[in-house]
Parts: structure tokens; C-alpha cells; sequence
């Protein structure tokens, strides 16, 4: 049996992030791992179920009714198999989920190694405000935009608005589900998700025909932060599970980024949190996300900058005279110098030529700041 | 003649901030150097204007006259002077302008040192938004209310909410002006300076009778930075005053806050640069400030955390029988066992136990989550 079938097989009889197995076909190998389930001796009377179970598979037949049905079995030696999702063996488990996935299941036209070699998740509350979507839809098109794939749940709120926003701008996005790649859940976005089969990728650690579970989302988020560069949160409530991806994504390395809201928006509190402990960095826009996960030096985010103003457009002296000129009740000439630090008639001279400007009032005696 | 009443000479004659006079008078005394530019000869023609001033000034004089008016003036020596005010003698400029003030007019009841001991800035755009305001009087009021003076510069926005809010919650407000005390400035804010004449306090640097002018503001904003142990900027677009009273505060290490809001707001736009920059933590209410500003350990916000569920008062147990459980389309005892890892006794038992609490829904044979 090859390890591509032993590895389809074990996905259809574990959890995904049982890091028990995956650290057994880690040190193993899954083909080896699997013959020794399927011919364990059944000492105690525990793995009977197992055994038993695994000589009810038939792994090949499956992944050819997979296939015939454009779902494929992505694994590791796939040239489209992210090489990177091993850094999930290394990491220490969240919440009692861990390791590489065995493989994914996925279907949809797009490489998945491609289109995660420059990407980012983008996830947050299914409570989410409008706000948040048109934020989440704003930052994941202009990362669609730039080449960067948008990663992520496709669940309400946040999660459909960063697909929407990417699929508007025709970039690449990937959902990653808690079950079954042909199981449409949230069943609302069927139509979504039959969009993203089109054009985009569609992924799970599940086989076809598994239901969601609360675990599997948990394991489902740790494959999120796994594939990206950097996980964007745009909007999560305290106990909000895109704070389990967060989660994940720190202890991967990968760059962990919030969308600050009002504090008066509880959507926003478990951003807040994250970004207080200074466990995400602050982003406002796809630029800020995009300096962020770029090579340092490569991308630098211009400053926002404010409007330009009449003064920007003057030398040195005259600001200082500017600068001098009080905004209320006329000064001299004389005193406006002695503030400047600088001779009266250069000060006279500035401020006559300031007036044509309209920057300052006044005439021989009196100056003041115009439009106060 | 006294210091004192050379500072109080000398404060009129020069502008705030001239760190050409504050490092003269460290190293010389204030009497001296008033004895010096006084007695000047007139070499090149250019002190003459300096000498004439300081001969034309009586200081002793002003001083009484202003003791009349209820000003006083506070300098090192004073008990109310805050000793740590010289950390300015040892940062770098910032615009120009640096230095500790020589003195501090000051009006109120209240005793400066004392007031600032324990004290922040609440700081931000003239042009805030309602949220901007109503989030700075709250976090104001808080502070107040902990017993953490609140300094501001009594300017349009920000600055009066913050002083409203400590007022509010009868608590202790320092207003530092870019003009003399005397000044209403701005004008529409002449009763709350009154207010804060009777019950906090008033300072400047700026002798009585000083109008203000943009340099004088920039030298006021490294007062209040070094009068505190922290700043916190609510709103500040681009290119706000309030990122220069942050630079002073990041020169002289106190903590720099920030108070995020929406993306889209231009209000937040230079409060969000500074969180992203990291020169700014985040902060969401007071108790975020508090704690920053208490000794490390002594003052731990409690993170905010969302309502009960009814799943935390679960067993481990039943809480990995939960997790197992389909979200829709239900699944038989043997399936939520394997996947929970559970006996199916155990699982039926756990299963008909939440069925009860109403978190799960099913019979015999096929169950799921309750209520999805």
C-alpha cells in the first residue's frame, strides 16, 4: 500500500490534529502505521473497533470516487502539498489539537502550494458588524489584489466577507472547512462555496461526507494559520474561535495582525486584547498587511499623510516668524522678532510678504494669525 | 536677587523651550545669568534689545502683583515643584524646543507635585468625534476617580472632555496653557478654566498676560508629557498637536497610549500609526491606563471576558462528548465515541445526561447539537 493511500485511509479513521498519529506516521511512516492498526492484535478488547474498522476501509476505491467526483487527496511528496504545514510538528498542541495534517482533501482549479506561498488568513467573528465586513472585504481584496491569497473559513461575517472581498477582485482565496469538502456548511453559502470550487479552493483534513464538530473547527483554525504567512484578525469577540487561530498562529511564527474597531464595539474586544498584550501588530489597511508580510525592506507602507497646508510650502524663517505670530490679539513687529529669534525688519519684511498669502493679518503695528 | 525671582524675570523674557537659556541657567543659576544678559555689554549691537527688556522688567513687583491676582509662581525649590519636570534637561529637542520650564505660573488650590505625583495625560484632536470625546471623559473619569491626576491643555475636544470627565467624578485636573494664566484661551472655554481655577489647577509657563502662539503650543505639549507618568492619545489625525506631546513623552520614557477606533475614522488615523509602530500601547478603558501606569504586579487589569456558556459548567468528559457531536445531521453513539475517544456506555450515559441541559438533541440512534 502506498503512503498516499495508507495516509487517505488514517484521515478517514482519525481526528484531525490527534497528534498521537501524526506523530506515529511521522516517525513511521503511514503505511507501516496503518498495517500495524489494521493487524493489531486485540489484546484488551480496545482496538477491535480500529482493526475492524480499518478492514472495512477501502482507501483506494474511495480516493477514485473522490477523484470522479474532482475531489483529490493532497499530501506530502504532492507538488502542490504546502511544505510548510509541517511546521504544525514542531508547535506545541492548543487545546489539545496538533501536528501536520496526514493530507487534504480539496477541490478547485487553483495549486494549493501556489496560492499559499504568498497568503494570508483572513478570519474573525460570524457576529460581525458591517464595520468589520467592509473592512475584512477592503483588506482581502487589496491582498487578492497584490498576488497574495486569501485564506479562510468560509463561515458568516468576517470569514465570507474576506472570500467575497478577494473573489471580487478575481484573486485567489481558499476556504478550509471543518468537514467534508463536499458538504456545504454553513448551508447559506452553497453558493459561495460552489463559487470557490470554480475558481478558487475549496480544502479539508476531513474526508468527504464528515460533518462538523466543535473539535474539527478547532483543528480546522490550527490548518488556517498553518498555510499562511500571517493570520488577520478583523473583528472577534472575547471567547470568539478566530482568537484559536490567532492562538495558533503565534506559536507558528507566522505574523499575527488585528483590525482595531471602536472600544465601545464588544467585536472588537478580542482584537483589542491581542493587540494589547502585543501579541498582534496593528493593521488598518491591505498595505499595512502586506508591510508586514513582506520580506523587511521590500514593502514599506507610505505614512498616512495629511492634507498639505500653506505652511508646508514655506522656507525655514518664514515658519519661524509664522510660528511667532499670536493667535489672538495683535503683536509688533518688535515682539513677534524677539519670539522668532530674529531681526525686525527681516520679521516686517516676511510678514507683509505672508499677508499676500493670507496666512497672517495685520498691518504695521499689529499681526496676528489670520482666519482665528 | 532670589532664583525665584530671576526665573520669574526670565520667564518673561524668553520663549519656552529656548534650551539655549535652560542649559545656562543649570549651569550658572538663573541669578547669574540675569545679572549677565542684564549687564551685557553691547559688542556686536545685538543684545542691546535683551538688556533694555531686562532693565525695563521688575520682577518682584510682577510677582506680588500677580500674588494678588491669586498667580503664583512655582519653581525648583518650591514643595510643589515636581522634581521630575528636569528629565527634560536630559532629552533631545523635539521641534526645536526642549529643556525644563525655568518656573510655572500656576493658579488653583490644588498643590502641583501632589496632583502629578500620580498623574496622565488624556490628549487628542481638536476635531473629535463624539465617540473621541464621550471615550476620553470616561477614561478620564476613571482615572479621576483611582486617584490619578488628569492633565490636559484645555484645547477643543479631546483635552475638555477629559477635563469634564475628571471633573465630573470630582476629581483632580491640571490644565497647562500656552498662554499666561489669565488667558481664557480658547475663549468658549472660559468657565471650564474658571471651574478649574476654583478646584484644580491652572499652569503655564508663560507669564500672565502672554497670548499663544503655535511655538508656545508645541512647547506646552512637553510639559504635559513631563509633568505625568503617562500619555494617552484618544484622537489624533495625520498630522495632530497630540503626536507631538506623544514624542515627548516617548523621549522622556513615560508610557505612551493609545485609544484605537474605527479604520475609517481620520480622527484615529494618527493614534493607529502610533499602535502599529508600537511607539503607543493600546489601551480600551482606565483600567488599561492604570494598570501601565501602577508598578508592575501592583495593578493587573482583569481581561475582559465573555458571558457564561452553558458548557462551562461542564465535566471534561462531558465537554469532549460535546465536542464530538455533528453541528447538523445527527450521528450515532459508536461515531461520537471514536471521535471523542470515549466508551459508548460512557457516550449514551453523557448523551442523555446533556439532553436533559437541553445541549444536545437526539434519541437512540442519531444525535446533534441542540438549537443549531
Amino acid at each position: 500500500m502506498t503512503e498516499r493511500v495508507a495516509r487517505a485511509a488514517l484521515s478517514r479513521l482519525s481526528e484531525p490534529g490527534d497528534t498521537r498519529l501524526s506523530t506515529l506516521v511521522g516517525t513511521l511512516g503511514a503505511a507501516k502505521v496503518y498495517a500495524l492498526l489494521r493487524d493489531e492484535e486485540d489484546v484488551a478488547g480496545v482496538s477491535t473497533d480500529v482493526a475492524t474498522r480499518l478492514r472495512g476501509l477501502d482507501p483506494e476505491r474511495e480516493l477514485e470516487a473522490a477523484g470522479a467526483r474532482g475531489i483529490r487527496f493532497i499530501c506530502p511528496g504532492d507538488a502542490e502539498w504546502p511544505g510548510w504545514l509541517s511546521d504544525l510538528d514542531h508547535a506545541e498542541p492548543l487545546q489539545g489539537r496538533g501536528g501536520a495534517p496526514l493530507g487534504l482533501w480539496a477541490r478547485g482549479p487553483l495549486s494549493l502550494a501556489e496560492v499559499c506561498r504568498s497568503s494570508a488568513a483572513v478570519v474573525g467573528s460570524r457576529s460581525a458588524t458591517t464595520y468589520g465586513t467592509a473592512v475584512a472585504a477592503d483588506i482581502a481584496a487589496y491582498l487578492a489584489n497584490s498576488g497574495v491569497g486569501v485564506v479562510s473559513g468560509a463561515a458568516f461575517g468576517i470569514d465570507q466577507a474576506a472570500h467575497r472581498g478577494a473573489l471580487a477582485t478575481k484573486g485567489q482565496t481558499v476556504a478550509v472547512l471543518a468537514c467534508g469538502v463536499d458538504r456545504p456548511y454553513p448551508a447559506a453559502h452553497k453558493n459561495l462555496l460552489d463559487y470557490i470550487v470554480d475558481v478558487g479552493l475549496v480544502v479539508s483534513e476531513l474526508p468527504p461526507g464528515c460533518s462538523p464538530t466543535r473539535l474539527r473547527f478547532l483543528s480546522r483554525n490550527r490548518v488556517i494559520a498553518a498555510l499562511t504567512q500571517g493570520t488577520v484578525i478583523v473583528e472577534a469577540a472575547v471567547r470568539s474561535g478566530a482568537l484559536n487561530t490567532a492562538g495558533w498562529a503565534l506559536r507558528l511564527n507566522r505574523q499575527v495582525m488585528g483590525v482595531p474597531g471602536p472600544v465601545t464595539s464588544a467585536p472588537s474586544e478580542g482584537v483589542h486584547h491581542l493587540i494589547r498584550t502585543r501579541d498582534a501588530s496593528l493593521v488598518t489597511r491591505g498595505e499595512d498587511v502586506l508591510e508586514l508580510l513582506s520580506p523587511v525592506g521590500s514593502f514599506l507602507t507610505p505614512d498616512a499623510r495629511g492634507p498639505d497646508r500653506p505652511r508646508d510650502a514655506l522656507t525655514e524663517r518664514e515658519q519661524r516668524v509664522l510660528d511667532a505670530v499670536p493667535l489672538f490679539r495683535g503683536a509688533s513687529p518688535g515682539s513677534i522678532a524677539r519670539t522668532a529669534g530674529l531681526a525686525v525688519p527681516d520679521v516686517r519684511e516676511v510678514l507683509t510678504r505672508m499677508r499676500g498669502k493670507s496666512l497672517v493679518e495685520g498691518a504695521d503695528d499689529l499681526w496676528r494669525l489670520a482666519g482665528q
